[in-house]
């Protein structure tokens, strides 16, 4: 709503038309982490390129008393701005300007809150799916959220999910629309309904040959689930079938994992995956590998989908400048003292390649900057003279239309693996993380200083 | 996923249009609290009612390898289900069936995850929103968490928020849709845009002088800000209208809210409010009335549309009967193992006409029993005779048709309202809240174990 209302009072003003920047940024990592894989990008530009306002719109915010004329106004408008960003999948850091929004103040303004709502999510929710495939090893991992999910955010945490590493989703309609693989397994009720689980399991098993789970803990895991999953798959052996995999839904997982492989492999059906699911996160994945339980696919539910126990990822979308006038926000607290102006974020590389752990933010026609200064407290500075850089920020949408083909959700997740491979294993750690460094360029620190002194607050 | 693979087994064995029931139920009551306002009913019925397959979804499940046959059925599936729940805005509490969704049992499990998403989301969000009305007093509450909110989740959150308490929503969108009262103020970058903070707040006035908010802490809150906001409000007063409010975002707000207070009263403007956001949740407001902090709105974001800390409430789904005869789900966990049959939920009254601490679980067609069993311990029992109840179940849809009007947001607010007055104190604290009583009667006991013994697991 204030956004709408701000319009009304740009376009009452005649500048409605002017241009400003907007950067979105994040302040803190989620999870106790050390690093956020950017994503939802695609989706924001998609909403950009159809955002307008409907008649009903329209005659909504005319009923909450909006002018007509400003009315007419948004009838009419569309995104036509400029829009600069790292390619999804790219590992990003707290304080750097992650996304650049250029257009007039009106359509600049309008879009934050989506663009907040988007980003800020399906960053929070591929960064927390890198982190289980972090300790996943080669196990599959897929999204069983959807039931717990908040609301119809469901469909962009798969989306998400599948970035950060996840292989595939429960939810059909994320797996139709993003391109995603789809899977399912069966529910208790389908046991239920039988009354008797050999004929249930066999029923399951003639309906889906070639996609067959069966769930195992209905009425006794080891006393009569996994014998009559085994008995089935002998079965399905003789149709020239394979059972794909059964599932553990509850008790200590570990235990039942164990037990359940013995029981498969005596049986010679070694092929027979085990599939685990129930409040799963990357703490007791890293464990169930830890303790060595044979479990090849991990079934995640609501800590994947919601992100807990981090709700949000806190990002913000700030004014960065006002037709070419750099602009700053000043605070009572110096970390929330804005960057102004054009920036862009230069990645420094190693002599092996790798992420050397430090990012520059520099105005966006400078070169990458030798000298780092932090950005609070100017007395701490970093050298990276000769180290390779590589920009970015890129014009991802121009006037309105995107300036590329949209890459499939195969080529994001990868690139995420990718990147991810080259930052150093000491960001990636749970517990107390290396803190990656954002240096600003000397020419930001004096643009910075001098919007400070001039909008100094005066004493009271 | 799975409800697609298992409505194909049902299909290919000829019972798809045998009748089922299901219920939903939850096992743990979030935020360590005492009750959960049961919230997301209409939107269900909503989905339910026009819940469809397209052409393209059938080809998509085509291509996921799908029978033919099977999917020319789904493609005239329409949901002709009954569905029994209490009113919107009912405190419910853990274990007891809150729904109960009745049909052929494709329409019964194909709605599963809809169904979980929506009920357990809009109820853990209401549940919040309840707890932070309990401590804030008189203060008008408004949601102001779109740009954190997980996806378009948000548009339910802010739904769910005015029913547990919330006055109003930032979210346009969300407003118009379910009619709830829209409320916006200023961001930091209309003032920084300006750069002059006064001009800024001249210019905000004069478009929206009967709805104006001046956020006043972008350079210095009490150096700035507020005396800033005072000149307008003056300025105001002359052409005969009135600054609604002025809004703290950061720094201390108890002591900003006092020292704006004095300077908002001095110079005579008792009437301009104090609006206060940045990280509140219940908790928060909780400690600025203790601190009697003068703060007359408050806005709050994440931790109302995330539920923060908890993601989800786990409600789940499961199987009662089939045909006729009832089924249960067995766990090496006696509190997984689920209640059979169709059931009713009676709540007791005190002599005083508050809830009594009890709800029964019985048959459907027996009264009110006397005698309340604790649902996991048999040994514990507890006597309601004399006690006036009330069944809580009413069928709200009825071969796919609501069985009414559906109730305009106010309505449900207010029944939520009274009902949550209707609980005792002790079970709506925030610490170590009092535990609600659940019992089952003798006869659905007697079902239940009876049930157990036909299924109870063969030892391995």
């Amino acid at each position: 709503m204030y956004q709408i209302a701000m319009g009304q009072a740009y376009f009452k003003d005649g500048i409605v038309n002017k241009r400003a920047g907007f950067d979105y940024f994040f302040r803190k990592i989620p999870f106790g982490g050390g690093y956020v894989v950017f994503a939802g990008l695609a989706d924001v530009l998609e909403v950009l390129e159809s955002l307008k306002f409907t008649a009903e719109d329209i005659d909504y915010l005319e009923s909450r008393g909006f002018d007509r004329d400003y009315l007419d106004y948004l009838r009419d408008f569309r995104f036509r701005g400029d829009v600069y960003a790292p390619r999804e999948g790219e590992p990003v850091f707290a304080t750097e300007p992650v996304v650049r929004v250029e257009g007039t103040i009106l359509e600049a303004q309008l879009v934050e809150t989506m663009l907040l709502n988007i980003l800020n999510f399906e960053s929070l929710i591929a960064t927390k799916a890198s982190r289980m495939r972090s300790v996943a090893e080669g196990g599959i991992l897929s999204d069983f959220g959807l039931r717990r999910s908040q609301g119809p955010g469901g469909v962009l945490a798969s989306r998400a999910a599948v970035i950060g590493g996840f292989d595939s989703t429960s939810n059909v309609y994320a797996a139709q629309k993003y391109g995603l693989r789809s899977e399912g397994t069966m529910a208790h009720s389908f046991i239920q309904w039988h009354g008797d689980e050999l004929t249930a399991f066999r029923k399951f098993a003639e309906a889906r040959p070639d996609d067959t789970t069966l769930l195992v803990d209905t009425y006794s895991t080891l006393g009569s689930g996994v014998p009559n999953a085994i008995t089935v798959a002998k079965e399905m052996e003789e149709r020239g079938h394979r059972l794909r995999a059964i599932r553990l839904d509850s008790g200590d997982l570990a235990f039942f994992a164990r037990r359940a492989r013995a029981m498969l492999d005596k049986a010679g059906l070694e092929y027979v995956k085990i599939a685990a699911s129930n409040q799963l996160d990357e703490y007791v994945i890293r464990s169930l590998h830890h303790q060595k339980a044979p479990i090849d696919i991990f079934g995640v539910g609501t800590s994947l989908v919601t992100g807990q126990p981090d709700g949000a990822l806190d990002g913000v979308y700030k004014l960065a400048f006002a037709g070419e006038e750099p602009r700053i926000k000043i605070s009572e607290n110096i970390t929330k003292v804005t960057l102004p102006g054009r920036k862009q974020i230069h990645r420094f590389f190693n002599g092996e390649g790798m992420f050397y752990g430090a990012d520059a933010v520099a105005v966006s026609d400078e070169a990458a900057p030798e000298l780092l200064i932090h950005p609070f407290e100017e007395h701490k500075t970093m050298q990276c003279e000769g180290l390779r850089s590589e920009p970015l920020l890129e014009l991802v949408m121009e006037q309105g239309r995107p300036t590329r083909e949209s890459r499939s959700i195969e080529e994001i997740k990868a690139y995420a693996a990718e990147r991810l491979e080259l930052l150093p294993p000491e960001y990636k750690r749970f517990e107390n993380p290396h803190i990656y460094k954002i240096g600003i360029s000397e020419k930001l620190q004096t643009m910075r200083n001098d919007l400070r002194a001039k909008y100094a607050p005066q004493k009271a």
